[in-house]
């Protein structure tokens, strides 16, 4: 079985602006093709997609397209570039509508959609605001079902205050370079455990072993 | 092989006080228990612990048990209250100390000391700040070298402003209730998972081949 | 001379829709109306706004509309869901736009365009994440030259989990209410000191003698 | 009247060691000094400080001692180090400290203990975190009643990953230097105009005006 690597890209400039983003997601597919990893970059903001929380918003949304690529993959990567020290806004619109997912858990065992996944960021900015992007974008992906190997994250930051691009600076920096490699290696290992291996856990049960505990009638519903 | 979870309660409240958290760590200890696994929760606020980022402060230090401790365990949880929107300050003093683990990685193959094992947490606040705690602290543990598995927070918040804590709450909320079976059976199914099948990446030959691409050698320094 | 509050309702809901965050933005403007302050509330979303970082990405973009309506105002609150524990994406993407007023400093004092207006915070989610929404959002006002009043956010979230929105809860809890009015005072006698005593400070003569003390030349750039 | 700057440099390392976080301080003490504002640099860190929630935790608590400093002064500044992207243990705790004064409210108003304070943050760390810090000690200091004049912030980092530290780097770096210096303008100009013209809002009133309004009962306890 082949394994796929899923990367969006969600800078927030339309093809074919260059994208320091890009830059950086260009390294961690160079080396996914290395160790026979089959690779997806998908330039968010390139395709009609409104603002929402549902897996589908109608009226010639491109989310579904988009989030029929990531189910078939077995690594999704998000890629963002930094604005004001958070994620950017074309990042924060493609985490809303891949929430839409909780309403697609499976039936049998109500796992979310990224269960058996793996999750990575990958992140550029000028300055600062690299370690807030990455823990709240991980963190997302947990909720929808996604594992986090280790050291899966890769960044590249300048000093601070504005300054200088990634690409500017010649995409030349150690441990952006290291971290990349850590990033592609551990996902890998990862994706091909969880694909051999798969999450047994059955929420749905736990859900009933949950409620039997729970006198709290207010809260019985789910995620 | 019986499997280990160490979980650090970091209220800012010494034994024999009452600890909102340690009252969802006990949830979670019965969970743990029931599938076999063997815990200890240390509150970190009982040891004599100086603030530093290193394993061992000297003088006294008592990270250096709780470190030997963590070490043993194949699964850390991080217990932590909430103050002022983000994780209170034992929480961070204990991740700091944590941090000294950047030092003691694998002679071999460069891991660092949280490798094959798995993270988590809890978290307990009168209102808001759940997931900022949450994010930061699953992050940093993978930097550490932890895998996160899904739905791997449990949290209980009540809502805007301040109010009532936790245990005066009852302890009774089927969304806490229900996420702290998640976390206890998906970690305990990656920690398995992970004793069987240790991460094999080698970081010294990645820092290798990351170094061989890298014209910069201002950066050529390893974590 | 009467003050001017502009409102900005970054819900992700195209009107006619029910915004939770709207109906928390009423209480404000009812109670900037009874001071006398003239409101205005934007819903972003019923916009053209392009993503971007300038003040005119072209092309039909009205983020200039309401760019000229936030300069001739005196308060500035933006209106904010949470998602994901953090701020939605069109707050974001509202921010990224305001951020393109740091190409509009004053010719004179280096001023950046929100100097003189005071900024605040109103957040509504079904759960956790106002603290990080409101202090990140705060944080970029004053970027752009805002003053931010004491007790200057207003939030309302439920408890854990997913659950009951504000409109659904009823809109009644004591805690958002008082805050709500602490906001409005606030910002009001802010805003009036601030009209009468406008900030001298000229930025421009601060960066000469910030070059005359830096040595490096490298980052030699304004902001 | 003389305005007062107090300063907590939170650093992690007693005195003598050098310390990052006040080598930036000094140089916001210096342009202080030039505008004859008197200050007061306190490493918390060399007094005997428990972990609590309380303005007086007993037993040789020493933060009573700064509690009446800082309640003295005009302007408060934290200085804050980073340690894995957030603000380090000893600023959470000072800030934990200091939320003992929402106890402390006066009794007429209502008014919490820094209204009428200037709140600024000065920020050190190898790499990534300064927005992190900044964004929520100033929103902390605005729920204690501090108000935030623009540009309140200044903060070095170096560029992605481990690296050399502040001092290290020779302190001199543009970026820095111009926003510690609108950190002080404008905080003083700020602090003064707040002397001359303090806050009228009647914190108590408007609670009363809240209660009105409020059907909810639950939450009737004042913060």
């Amino acid at each position: 079985m082949k394994l796929k690597a899923v990367i969006l890209n969600c800078t927030l400039k339309k093809s074919p602006r260059k994208s320091n983003t890009e830059a950086l997601i260009d390294k961690a597919v160079d080396e996914y093709n290395k160790l026979g990893v089959e690779t997806e970059v998908i330039r968010v903001i390139d395709y009609n997609i409104p603002f929402g929380i549902n897996s589908d918003e109608g009226d010639g949304d491109q989310w579904p397209e988009i989030n029929a690529k990531i189910k078939s993959a077995n690594i999704l990567i998000i890629g963002s570039p930094i604005w004001f020290g958070v994620r950017g806004s074309v990042t924060q619109m493609a985490l809303e509508r891949l929430s839409g997912g909780y309403d697609e858990a499976d039936e049998t065992n109500g796992q979310y959609p990224l269960y058996n996944k793996v999750g990575g960021v990958i992140v550029t900015g000028n300055e600062d605001g690299a370690h807030n992007v990455s823990a709240n974008t991980l963190f997302n992906l947990t909720h929808l079902g996604a594992t986090i190997a280790p050291n899966s994250d890769s960044y590249w930051v300048g000093e601070a205050g504005p300054g200088p691009s990634y690409i500017e600076m010649g995409q030349d920096h150690l441990y952006t370079n290291r971290t990349v490699l850590y990033l592609v290696h551990n996902s890998v290992y990862m994706a091909k455990l969880l694909a051999d291996n798969p999450i047994p856990t059955n929420l749905k049960e736990l859900d009933e072993q949950a409620k039997d505990i729970s006198k709290d009638t207010k809260k019985h519903i789910r995620e």
